[in-house]
């Protein structure tokens, strides 16, 4: 008998990846495609369903296919004005799925997907109530709440990342200032050093780089060696995303807040900070309730993961 | 044939009202008696029994029950630790409903049980997400995500009144400080009279009160006469609520938010200034999606008829 799998499909801005996976969420067939050579979207699926022809015909059941997108809305299906995409407008992806392939399609934006995945394949297995933070170029976050996700009436809930956090602070890439995203994020942390040695005349490791070449494995590797201006730059960045938490919590009441993505590979480093000012922030009825953990995903899995929980849930 | 009702019940730290409330939301009867007489939780509940003894013999058919208490636990039908009741610890008031009546019986704090009534008997029918925000000594909310009370994992999600937006701000009375109801309540619109009042020498007919004497109902009377620090009160009590609303829309995507309560019964005074703030400060993908409404419930049934439709909806 042919083994039961749904396909996930990662949408990103050079390239898509796309899998079968089976429902215990390993990874049975898996391949990358530029996403900018498909001037057409349509052309993508396709392409697609070709490169998956032969596998589907001989060893899977294909089920169902689940996608995750940048600027993704679950309700409609559609990626709508992705900044990073070349598809301008709204593209009804999942509708071209469905047609593709016959089977149910279904989609949702990265940071959503990311939490789908860890509540099926990692460490949020089992709770009905927590938030998913991902935390890269930007900060983005998936809130599920009595074990679904929350959408809101828009299909674009859960945009911690432009949190407005500090009165009149950084530009945010969204047009306001002071999001969230611009403190606690590798783009953040990249920021706060270059204005943490920008305001003294402390030694550090982190002089001789351009602000373009700093990585968050930059300056965490010179934390983990001592340099004072890196420990610095995580300390902040975990104190305004802890702050944050706090704050969050009063409005969704999580079991658990799990961090994913490059900043949260420091461990320690991050989640310190993060906890030490999560607790001291948060309201009293609260306190000790949310366990703040890492994801079990892996980075260069989890979006695949994500996608393909989100078919499982689906279909059920 | 008895006409079908269920019994909501209102618990204050003063009264506790309890009415017969019919589908459509009518009260059919209704009652008062002073919650503190009654040192045992037991013997409220058997008074409230006696008292409806031969309305429920004759006329009734009791189908449930609702309550609507300070610090109420949904998921349990305890009031927990309530510091305005005389009732010490945790409180399993649903259940001595519940045997007393031998009908359902259950429990919410008073903001969500608002937002049902909103939801099945006022403003918000029919819409599916939205934010029910009490604006009276403190800031209560309600918060609705999919049809559904958001209770969090122990059922005390939705306290949008405590989240921090002044850092080291105005003591809060749980404790921390720069809350936002210490800013956007009625108490908050007091201290920000005072606050002004001390700042300038302008002139004002609020000189004339002291603190305690205050009330939003006189600032409001002194607004609207065009007496300037009342007016630009208003305007601040509006600012931290507008840009508090911003950045929770970010997180639960609302079709609405609710106004209710004493300050929000000032009208524009209120709403003039929370708009603006809160589309100014809005994520652009939320933009004039969000209608800031007015409650349609009378203030004193409000609670009443936000414990009969959880009452209604559970049985439903």
């Amino acid at each position: 008998m042919a083994t039961q799998v749904v396909l996930g499909i990662d949408i990103g801005g050079t390239n898509t990846t796309f899998a079968l996976i089976n429902k215990e969420g390993s990874i049975l067939f898996q391949q990358n495609i530029p996403t900018h050579q498909y001037v057409d979207a349509k052309q993508l699926v396709s392409r697609i369903k070709e490169l998956l022809d032969d596998e589907l015909h001989d060893k899977y059941e294909l089920l169902g296919i689940g996608v995750g997108a940048p600027n993704g809305n679950y309700y409609k299906g559609t990626i709508e004005f992705a900044p990073n995409l070349q598809w301008s407008g709204i593209i009804p992806l999942a509708q071209y799925f469905k047609e593709q392939f016959s089977v149910p399609a279904y989609l949702t934006n990265d940071a959503n997907a990311a939490a789908l995945g860890e509540m099926l394949f990692g460490n949020a297995k089992g709770i009905d109530d927590f938030i998913m933070v991902t935390l890269g170029t930007g900060l983005g976050s998936g809130i599920v709440v009595n074990g679904k996700v929350l959408y809101g009436h828009d299909g674009f809930a859960g945009e911690l990342g432009h949190v407005i956090v500090e009165e009149n602070g950084r530009q945010c890439g969204c047009g306001r200032k002071g999001c969230l995203e611009t403190y606690s994020s590798v783009t953040g942390i990249k920021n706060t050093v270059v204005e943490l040695l920008s305001q003294s005349s402390e030694e550090s490791e982190l002089r001789g780089f351009k602000n373009e070449d700093l990585s968050g494995k930059i300056i965490e590797q010179a934390a983990i060696r001592g340099d004072a201006i890196a420990q610095k730059a995580f300390g902040i960045t975990g104190e305004y995303l802890g702050k944050a938490l706090a704050n969050i919590i009063a409005i969704t009441s999580p079991k658990a807040i799990v961090l994913f993505g490059g900043l949260a590979q420091s461990g320690d480093l991050i989640f310190k900070p993060t906890e030490y000012f999560m607790n001291r922030n948060v309201l009293k009825i609260y306190e000790g309730k949310v366990q703040l953990i890492p994801s079990a995903l892996k980075s260069n899995e989890a979006a695949l993961l994500g996608a393909a929980a989100l078919a499982w849930r689906e279909i059920g």
